[in-house]
């Protein structure tokens, strides 16, 4: 596996761009289209939440219904969600006009809307992007960082990677996009990925290896707890990198899964490491747990506890926090058996041992803290699973930005 | 019922008071003593949290085994929480050197404290404001005040609150003291409550009253979302108001359970308005629910969303947020049913109707939003049961209180 520059139009015949269609009130592109030469296999989650955007409805049915696609359109600055019955139409209106001018049938391209809540699309605008945007597609690597910053809302950068792997002696290629913890001035985190890949395999165990990834990467991080109406991620396979087709049973098949699970760790981190105000990526990492569900739930309620992020903000060992948040987490543990370490590029620490505070240097603490990736190491000492979970710290401008007023 | 002055030194026969022992780094009172002419009878719940403080620990032997108590010696400061065989070992003393100068069974000492997690106490400070006390243990309303003084940690004001019933034609009184989501620069929002009473009532029958009432009312508030690792609430019943016994058959009951309902009530409202940082009580009502336990997790999520409370900070009626908080939250419902309202002293006003934007003033929802005590009324037109949950809005002084250094 070799990291390579780039995104969605790293992989053959990928092509990309984005626009400023004038949905927000400034002059930041808040258009991205994606389209595949081919048609694509698909596979791809979706939020929870029992409130969905309209996108979302759309979507899963071309997850799960269609199970082809071969473009996306995007718009940020509204959300499309909590917009009834008028706001799904917006939703299908959006992908029968970009079917129309791609000359490919409608059920085959994905929609996604991220920003305000409540607001009825600016159908005017979306549909001039629309048409702004066939004309300007292209396949190099800045043409995919246009698609990746139209549609940015309150992120401070835009997120890409890619990889080129080989299968059957052809160089394959994953490229991905997203959008995290930003808000429209303000609204709801909404968290939008889209990764494209040149690789040849079916719809059924794509969206299979998705999910199975997905539960270990996307699933586990958290800037603050509020699970979006809009969460979308899709992979798209368009098959033409000539590479034989993979297989669950082929060798190729764990080549790929490591690939796409490095895309999505990758964008997964890059989305808490910016998450909303945030000055730092705040990682726990359980080890010696008895399974993995319960590595996940205590690494996931100490990246969650506000008292703790807020701890990490002010560069403070505050390990009382973290073992309180492991001990209010629902998994059962053994709170005499803890050892806690902090870790970053600037050394690691035994804070907690058997449950109790080394006599550690808060110095040393501190400057741990200060960096930019920090690490907490939970060493239940039961068994030999384990899991991380990734988040970021609380801040004065997590507030600030979630309390201005919209307008 | 009849709401009076005062709090724990309200009912007969309850003495207490407060002192400075030295144990924080600042002149203000830091231990408390309560102290009752007769044995008690005594209810009490504790922390849910695996991780739980030595005197959690102790009290839960009293409550639950002793069933019988006499006082209660309370520092704040230090939270005895992750101090091992030793912290426990300061504990009992602490209940120890208590019941040798009040000449009681130690095991009728009830002991709690709060404050910085992981440190041992000062055994020094602590005993010389034990050997202070005795002497001034006082039954006036200002001696209770002293001592609800001193359980204060971040907390902005002092919280008592007291009721007088009739019960067989005797007066009998109910008073309480809490402390809430302070915290020792900084640690964790460590909630401790005392309720004194002169009602005649047993330590079964009592028990199994504060655990119903618990439910609807301490346990639906929220500042933080971090359950503490030393949350304390006991109720001791003397019997001395010369009232006859409260049996659960009796009419007596329901007057006695309204009661303390009602200051268990108020308190836990009192801590969530004095959240950290918080510049106003956040409630979220949820009505028309299918079950009472569907309408407390939709309320639970709501006050508990980091993005709502930022927006009721911004005094902004971001209603997407509290619909989409309601969406994560495990319950069942009926997006598209949804009406929300915002309520306060300045008036109320439907934001939502069947979960789309109603045509509302953004000026007057600003302004019903800019009050002290704000509520949302989430109707979701299922069945007739409802439920509210208590908690504050998130604010810049939450991030300065809790990023601080400690020392």
């Amino acid at each position: 596996m070799k990291q390579v520059k780039g995104g969605v139009t790293a992989p053959k015949g990928f092509k990309a761009t984005g626009v400023d269609a004038g949905i927000k009130n400034n002059t930041k592109k808040d258009m991205a289209m994606i389209y595949s030469d081919a048609p694509c296999s698909v596979g791809g989650t979706f939020t929870t939440n029992l409130v969905k955007a309209a996108p979302v409805k759309w979507d899963s049915k071309v997850v799960y219904e269609t199970k082809s696609a071969q473009a996306v359109i995007v718009n940020s600055g509204v959300a499309n969600a909590c917009t009834g019955e008028e706001g799904y139409g917006y939703c299908v209106e959006m992908a029968k006009e970009t079917a129309a001018l791609l000359k490919i049938p409608y059920e085959t391209v994905l929609v996604a809307s991220t920003g305000v809540i409540g607001k009825q699309l600016p159908m005017d605008s979306i549909k001039k992007g629309i048409s702004m945007m066939p004309d300007k597609l292209g396949s190099t690597l800045e043409d995919g960082t246009l698609a990746a910053e139209a549609i940015m809302t309150t992120d401070t950068v835009s997120k890409e990677t890619a990889v080129e792997i080989t299968i059957g002696g052809k160089t394959v290629t994953i490229g991905g996009m997203c959008k995290g913890s930003g808000m429209i001035h303000p609204n709801m985190a909404t968290m939008l990925c889209f990764v494209t890949t040149d690789a040849a395999i079916e719809s059924g165990l794509l969206l299979q290896t998705v999910q199975e990834i997905v539960a270990d990467t996307f699933n586990m991080i958290s800037v603050d707890g509020d699970t979006s109406t809009n969460d979308t991620l899709v992979v798209l396979a368009n098959g033409l990198s000539g590479a034989p087709k993979i297989t669950k049973d082929s060798g190729d098949y764990q080549v790929f899964y490591e690939a796409l699970y490095h895309i999505l760790e990758e964008l997964s981190k890059k989305i808490a490491g910016d998450g909303e105000g945030a000055t730092c990526l705040f990682e726990a990492q359980t080890i010696h747990a008895k399974t993995k569900e319960q590595a996940k739930i205590l690494s996931k309620s100490v990246i969650t506890s506000s008292l703790t992020k807020a701890a990490i903000f002010g560069h403070d060992a505050n390990w009382g926090r973290i073992l309180c948040a492991m001990g209010y987490s629902g998994a059962d543990f053994e709170p005499e058996l803890v050892d806690i370490y902090f870790e970053s590029e600037a050394g690691k620490l035994k804070i907690v041992e058997n449950g109790c505070a080394t006599d550690y240097s808060e110095a040393k603490a501190t400057e741990i803290l200060s960096e930019k990736h920090v690490k907490a190491i939970l060493d239940i000492k039961q068994g030999d699973a384990h899991a991380t979970a990734y988040g970021c710290d609380l801040t004065f401008d997590y507030v600030k930005i979630n309390a201005d007023y919209r307008s």
